[in-house]
Order: C-alpha cells, then structure tokens, then sequence
C-alpha cells in the first residue's frame, strides 16, 4: 500500500488483464484491476483510496435507494499509435458533475480528487487502454448517497467512487427515431441539465414503446408544448438543414453535451454554418418534406457522432436521404483524429497521462 | 429456517427488540430484526428470503447507482390497544407501487410477494410495533434495478425489499412553504406520479433554498405556468376556502395519496364540499388577501396532515388565521381514530396483521 498526494494506493496481487478477450467486450460489463472510493463525512471529503475493483457493503436504507442522489459522468481515455494514454477535455467532466452535484444537493468533488484520483487510476490501469480505432477505455466517475436512513431529506454521507470499462469499437445498428409527443425527460426548473441517474430512470419506459414500434430512441421535446427538440437522453441532437447545422441552446432542461460542444467548435473550424438556438419539430418536418432536411445526428461520450437514418413525428415517417458530404462522418472522423492523436491538436483537448 | 407460502425465514438468534429505545427513535434510523429480500432474475422472480436486517453487497456498476431505476413505497403498521395489529389500506400502496415500477420500466411485484411477505414480515416483527397515540412501525417496501454494468438501458436483474422501522410520533415543527415560481418538481408527460427515488433527489436544492429563508417546504406548482398548486414533494396539499375544500386531481405530474384518498373520504363522510380541481395560485392569494383562506394543509404517510402557517409566493407573504373548526385537526383525529381501531372501520380501511 502506498500514498500519493493524499490517495492510499492498495494494488491488485495479479491483473486480470492477461485473462481478459478485448476482442469480445460487451459494453459496460467488464471492469478493470481498480477502482476509486472517497467518502464525503461530517462535511469533508476523507481520503481516496484507490483499491481493487470489487463489491461494496450498502445497507439497504442507504440514501441512493430511496431518494435517488446519484451523479455521474462519462469519460474515455484513448491509447495512441506510439502507446500514450490521453483523456479527452477531462475538466469539462469535471466541471459539469459539480453541477449535477450542486443540483442534487450533493457536496461537489475537488481537482484533487476527481482529476489527480482519475489520472492517478488510468495510470495504474493503462494496460487496460487498448489500441485500435474506436477503442477506449470507458471512465465512469459517480457519487451516490450513502447515509443509512429513510427520512426524506438530503444525505449526510457520500461515496464518490470512478470505476473504468475497456470498450471495443462497436457498431449501434441502424438508429431511428421517434420525436416525443407524449412522454417527457424533463421539466422548466428541474434537473435535465444535471447527469442525475432518475433521468435515465424516467426514459426506459417511453423507450422501450418506441423500441416495440421499430424505433431504437427516442428524441425528447420540450414537455410543456412538444414543439422544440430538445435532446435523446444520452445524446445531444444535430440537425442539418441545407448547409446548415442546427443544435438546441443547452438550458436546465439539456444537459451541455462535451461532445456536442467539441461538434460546434469543428462545424466552426470547418466554416460550417452552425446555429445554437431552438429547433421547432415543424421546422424539421417542413425541411423534410422539401428536401432540405440533409441529416440528424446525435453526439455523445460514449457513441461520439450516431446518425439517424429516420424518424417518426406522430403520423409523420421520414427517412433521410443518403448524403455525399455527411457532416457526421466529417466529424466522426475529426473527432477520432484527435481522440487517437493523428493530428495537431490545436484545440487542446487532450490530457496526456 | 422455515419456508411459509415460498417465502423462506430465517429468524434472528436474538431479537435487538429490547435493546431499543423506543422513547429516543429518530424517523428511518432504527430498523426492525428481518428484513425481506427478492430477486428478479431472467424474467421472473425467485424465492422470497426474510432474513435478519443487514447490508448487502452490491458491485460499484449496479444500475441503480448510475441510472436510477428505484421506486418505493411508505406505509405504517398500528397497535390498537387490545394488542391487535393493523396495516392500513396496504393494497393501495401495493397496487401504486406497480403502477410506479411500470412508469421506471421494472417489473411489477405480485401479491404473493408484496402483500404476503409484508404480512409475514410485519407478523414476525410484531413485537416492533408498540402502542400510543402517533406510534407506528413504518414500512419501506421499495426496488432497485442491481444488474450489474454501466450501458444505459433497463436492468435485467432487481432487488424487491421491505425494511421496517419502528416510529414514535414526531412534531414536525412549524411548517411554512413556498410557492415554487421557478423549479420543478415535475413534468407533464414525466414521472411525477411515481414513487421514484429520482424525484426526491430532485427536490433537495430547491427545498434547501427554501430552508435558508426560513420555509420548511415547497409547493410545487405546474412547470409550464408556475400557476397552479400541485402537491409538496412529500405530501399533497389541500386548500380550504371558506368552507370548501380544494385539492389537485392527481395526474402525471401528482402523486395519487393514499391519505390524500382517505382524507377526501372523510371530509364526504362529514358532508364537507371537497372538489379535486386545479387550484390556482392567484385563486389562493385573493382568497389570502381576502380573508377567505382558511387552512392549508398536506397529507402524508410519514406525518398523515401537517398543517401549513403560512406561505409565501414571490413577493407576497401570508400567515395562515386560527380557526375553530379546523379540517386538519378533524381529520387527523379522524385518520388516529382509525389507524387505532377506535372506531368503527366502515370503509374496511384497516388489514388485520
């Protein structure tokens, strides 16, 4: 057991690296040697230890249970040709889960422990990051209610703990879309912009009518009127008409994509007309019927760019046409050039570990 | 260990039952000798144990840390003084909680497991359950999706559990509210109506806010329009004016109370003009600055009617009068009367244990 800038390091005996077929990983159930847990008690967040991944003893009035403080962010950390390991805009993570903290009345975590804790457990996992187009290693920091307890109230206690999945590239199938008329994802003044574990919760079922209708996800719109896109969940939404990219204005409904603002930083660098403001379902439909409706694409952490081959706007079914200057390929592409550090990386969004 | 109905018990060597301060209790502190545990698991579910309360363990990549499938019900055990134990219309909470568990896409509980276990469980903890006026065992059935790995999709694999925890009667201290002009508890097309944790979570920050300017609680109102009373987060509201009695009609947004249900029954019983209706705010502050506003009050299991002081909605602050003939004292001694099995029980309200 050894320390590092205040975090106890107990490694594994033996890896379980060797062991493990990259070539068939499915996503999110495989985790590496470590992981990391810190305790937040009697209003200060105790040391972080660093220790083998493993299950942890919860009672069963933990906080999480009953009332749903829990956070999280997903992150990746991608291998080079020349074997460096880099994140990508890890601060902007960082960033963002202390506002999901401070939305759910969670303490927020500091630099020290969020980012010198993550460095710190890449590092000793870099065998874990793989090379290969599409490859990464998948970083999911969280931090849940621990107090034991049931009255309704905020918790006394919290674990912030990051365990991490090595991921393949992988091929999502064919994504289409229904746009919501009925259902919501979140409210005017609620926590759609914070990475709050109940907002995937309140997703499932919606998205599971739209599966049985042959629509693999669902694109949320605004729940008081229906008429604005807003976004699929756990992705942001691009929609190009003619030349140009629309993307919905990141408000306390939607959260404030990394991807989604590294796609707006490329559409600029490429002179790419983009506009962030809202984007009625009207609008969109008319653009379809006239043909100028180019594409839709939804960007994320952990699929990066998804086009979406079609959608369904209650009695309105429409396929997009097949595009020879797809702007989601073009950044797809750029994306992955920089995630692999094939090119100069003039925005500097990388973190070599 | 003895197996009763599938239900497997596995009894505590020595009961804590006598060890425990019962004067001293803290709400959702203290937890009864057994607990009960069931799995779902490949599409079904499995035996049901009662075994002695403990911790679990749970891997740091169980669903319900990351996205939030968990639901839960609040409901009381009471001792009448013959000895006798009664739960209180429990197939209400049964029947909400699977309404609940629909909503966050997991499977449904059925009554062999539900109802049964809480009786078996209750029974075998009986002696948890003490007398006196406001005393009360509380009952936490609730779920949580525990599949373990970190894709954002419904759980294949949950935990349905029941904990207990013996409850003394409580002054909640003086409560005045809020009147939410800018959060949300809620959206239309959203899961409001559900028992999710998610929810509660969401409710925290604005309600520390509210804290901090010296109101204990907020009344949500619609997240459209902010113009329409919809229920407190943890309790439903009526507003009496003059001499009838207003309260929302349940709807996606509003939790469907079982003491919100009985109490409308009982202000029928008693030829009180109740009518579930939107209540808007401006309606509540005219009948304010008028002198028709009479009480405000909520209903709950945890506290069963809390009458509200006085609220304040933007700039305008109201004290609530003192009125003779109050609805929340009658139907608080009402609700009492019953819970003790004081009084006849015309409406079958009560489930001998």
């Amino acid at each position: 057991m050894t320390s590092t800038h205040d975090i106890v390091v107990d490694q594994v005996q033996e890896s379980r690296v060797g062991t493990t077929n990259f070539d068939n990983l499915i996503f999110g159930k495989t985790f590496t040697d470590h992981m990391l847990e810190c305790t937040w008690r009697d209003g200060k967040w105790e040391t972080a230890h660093i220790k083998p991944y493993g299950p942890i003893m919860v009672e069963p009035s933990s906080k999480v249970f009953h009332y749903g403080q829990a956070i999280f962010e997903g992150m990746k950390a991608f291998k080079d040709a020349q074997g460096n390991v880099h994140l990508f805009r890890p601060e902007d993570n960082w960033i963002r889960f202390n506002e999901s903290a401070k939305r759910l009345a969670m303490p927020t975590v500091p630099e020290e422990i969020f980012m010198d804790g993550l460095k710190k457990l890449v590092d000793l996992d870099r065998e874990w990051v793989r090379q290969g187009d599409g490859v990464s290693l998948y970083l999911r920091p969280f931090m849940i209610a621990s107090e034991n307890g049931v009255a309704a109230a905020p918790s006394t206690e919290y674990k912030f703990m990051i365990v991490m999945s090595p991921a393949r590239a992988y091929y999502r199938g064919d994504v289409r879309v229904i746009i919501a008329s009925q259902f919501s994802r979140a409210a005017d003044g609620g926590v759609g912009y914070a990475k709050a574990a109940g907002n995937y919760a309140a997703s499932f079922y919606p998205n599971n009518l739209a599966l049985e209708e042959g629509y693999q996800q669902i694109i949320w719109t605004d729940a008081a009127t229906h008429e604005y896109l807003e976004e699929a969940g756990t992705m942001n939404i691009f929609v190009r008409i003619g030349d140009k990219l629309l993307t919905s204005p990141h408000n306390d409904r939607i959260l404030n994509g990394v991807t989604r603002r590294s796609v707006i930083q490329l559409a600029k660098d490429h002179n790419i007309d983009v506009e962030e403001r809202r984007v009625s379902v009207k609008e969109m439909n008319e653009a379809a019927a006239n043909g100028e409706l180019k594409e839709i694409f939804g960007t994320g952490t952990a699929a990066v760019i998804v086009p979406v081959l079609g959608y369904k706007h209650e009695d309105f079914v429409h396929d997009l046409p097949a595009v020879d200057d797809s702007y989601a390929t073009l950044f797809k592409q750029k994306l992955s050039d920089i995630h692999y550090n094939r090119v100069n990386d003039e925005h500097e969004w990388l973190v070599k570990i």
